[in-house]
């Protein structure tokens, strides 16, 4: 049931569901130390504010990447440390928890696992917030239902992300559902954000679908974004360039400033680029 | 395919489709002259510049209310003497182009006759725009092949209309597709609206999608409003009353600002009203 | 609402809706006075009792073959003369009335027609039976309200045709929704028949899914049915081979046999050939 | 890729996937030994040959009944022993394998999990066949692709199941989709099953679709039955009742008969009472 008051949810230093707009930004899957890093620096020189990249990476064949992770894992540690960003990332497996934990300002449900209660009743005995992504064909019922898993265990601290719906449509990679942002909102208390990237599936359209977002009233974004997304292991063609990511962001800080809803500014003092 | 230069359609004296975002609004059907010409005044004061109103409706079932038909008419011929409104309302029948032609400024194809060729044909023989509408279930590539019934016809003036399309998601009438504006966009130079008033069918919640269908890149609106909601003949549910339109106007233009995109401003002097 | 007896209908002398089950077949398009005729005798020796073909095809793009229109009707006529076979085919304008009821015994209402109410209210005006496809996203409810529009005109005479519905999946061209059948016929007294050729859309699964549709309660089918398929002007990849139809025919009478219904005999001494 | 062989799959001593149709049958959730007892002896009288129910059970919401666990398990046990049926369960945490291996003859993915490649990959490492249902929003291709996670760990006994898809349709609980079981079949050498049961969800509707699912070439079923449906702790709506299940599967006889296809003859001396 809504609740008078909007619950905030921190990540790491980052409040996410109060009155700033709140970017999350970085590649699909970390592949190297560098690309990690190079993606982590710009994404916070233009506002974003918390960095996400995969570790494990799920895939629908089990021939293709899978991600490199505990490499990856050790590669987003000292970017961490060299950024001061907190990181998110998705738990595919209850057994992995133990080894994320102590990186992770915020764990993951990628849209496969949202039904996957063995792993929200996992999550629902951390302390760190748990980003629950939409299943791509989840009502919204079952998106909030799910949610339960996780705060009757005790842990407070779900973010909503809606990611795109699994339709008919041909043209685009899924459908993305800003309705179901309204109507999340309306029922309860959480913050929720909106992942245009996978939603879209096309990089050039995702500005578009980040600015519609932002006027529909999420609390937030979640991009991704590829120094070369030509080179990309996983999902380049969603994946923004640089450039293109410092353009939305100056759009999407005009736009918000429009309806009256500042940036978090990023760790960095990156106010004064923006 | 694409053109370089992007297309505009004039619907009586309003540029659709042009640097100016254009705003069309009005009851779902026309109940009585009194309804229509409060709401097309209302509409006109905070800059609406076309006016919709339904006069025979398509409904799923046989037995409930059908329009007013023949009356309806007669009531909008005056209405637009006094306003000076364009007119857009729906047609269902190939016959009835001899008795609407006179009246209106535009046709409306609705969801359920975008694949009614019979009808696109007919209409690609006439001079006035037609706004087609994307069948609820229609593919962007049908939709786009649609228009070209029109087209080859020798009818260059038509408008696309997104007004949300059939999912498994229960908690709004339709889900509003967004993508599809961004898609379409990029594949005609014709210009592309939005009708979030189908598209969720909770008058609560129609406000945040305008907006969303601004930032999207739509070249306009269709709105639907109503004097008193509760007593409307055909949709209530999802008309906003007078004091949420005009609300959602005062944001629109912010937010289109923001965007460096102005109104098309209503015939009477109602910008200082805005 | 349901009645206690099933409603038959009858097509010219055949009775569908009644104990017999009844299979119509034919080409998707009547390309020739021969395609037409030689498809009709061999429909017609194993066990078909109707012939269908089209005369205008609906098109999802203006630019291909749209059938040979009153040329199509002409051969239908001579082939009805030689073999007494009474013949459906797909009304698309409510002006085709005239032309298409002396030669009809049957009109069809083609999937992206079923929400033409202005159509369906010309066919209610009839005595002729009507074959109402369901819209490929039409819910069941719809179906049976778009029916009314009919009835209530005064025509009684409606057969529902499943033929598919549009989904997510893309391995067949549309999803076979059985179900339908069994919810239709718990609800109305009317027959209710199935399309599985547009229902897969590949002519190798047909055979599979017409046996579903009879175990599935059916009362009859409608398959296309071509002289060779791989030069069909339209819808080649879904339509049987002779071969294949007679293949289909002799498996779905030992299973007709196993529920406790017969075939309805073709009007040649067919009988001894299955 | 599909091989010239069809690959059988043992369950216990049961062959699926051979010349011989199998049915699986029992409760949702197992509520009570007494419950499982009866049931097992019954559907084994009438030609069932597996023993399905419910231990722990994925619900949508955290606060309904969630399966009776570890007790549920040792009811399972006394039962396998009385009647030597094989028993089928569904897994849906990979930390159940060593609780549930030595019980189950084959563990079950249901539907929610078809995309827990976690799980998946689990359950490759294991000898016992796993039941692979499909996720009610899976592409074929993601199906298909899914039973790669296991065949690679070296388990090569996977069997598929249809279990309906969600589409826009309300009035049954999903759309059985039996083109799948076509297309599958013509794509994989392994069994393909379908549970009409989940498929329709409404059990008057069941006994038609297990027909049609026979008729649409299944290697066999999956049909929930309880001694009391209207008091079953779960989806009662969908059960069979004994007398509905012994009806259903005398008609299915005959048909399999018709298409040439015998049942698998349950333990015990069965043969001649159906």
């Amino acid at each position: 049931m809504k609740q008078a008051t909007q619950k905030t949810v921190s990540v790491g230093s980052v409040v996410v569901g109060g009155p700033k707009f709140v970017v999350m930004a970085g590649p699909c899957s970390i592949e190297s130390q560098e690309q990690l890093l190079q993606t982590a620096k710009h994404i916070q020189l233009h506002g974003a504010s918390i960095l996400r990249g995969g570790v494990w990476k799920l895939r629908t064949s089990a021939s293709t990447f899978q991600g490199l992770g505990s490499e990856a894992l050790s590669y987003a540690q000292k970017v961490i440390q060299q950024t001061g960003l907190p990181f998110v990332t998705e738990i595919t497996d209850p057994r992995q928890v133990e080894v994320l934990a102590p990186v992770v300002s915020m764990f993951m449900v990628g849209a496969r696992n949202m039904y996957n209660y063995a792993l929200l009743k996992e999550l629902g005995m951390q302390k760190k917030p748990v980003l629950l992504k939409r299943g791509f064909s989840a009502l919204v019922d079952e998106w909030q239902k799910a949610s339960e898993y996780v705060l009757q265990g005790g842990n407070e601290n779900v973010i909503f992300c809606e990611r795109g719906i699994r339709t008919f449509e041909t043209s685009t990679r899924n459908t993305l559902d800003l309705n179901s942002v309204a109507v999340l909102k309306s029922r309860t208390h959480l913050p929720v954000i909106v992942d245009p990237s996978h939603a879209v599936g096309l990089s050039e359209f995702v500005p578009q679908m980040a600015l519609a977002s932002a006027a529909a009233g999420a609390d937030g974004l979640i991009l991704e974004v590829h120094p070369d997304p030509s080179k990309a292991l996983s999902d380049g063609r969603q994946a923004l360039s640089f450039t293109s990511f410092a353009e939305t962001m100056a759009k999407l800080e005009r736009l918000l400033t429009a309806l009256d809803r500042p940036f978090v500014a990023g760790s960095s003092a990156s106010g004064s680029v923006r």
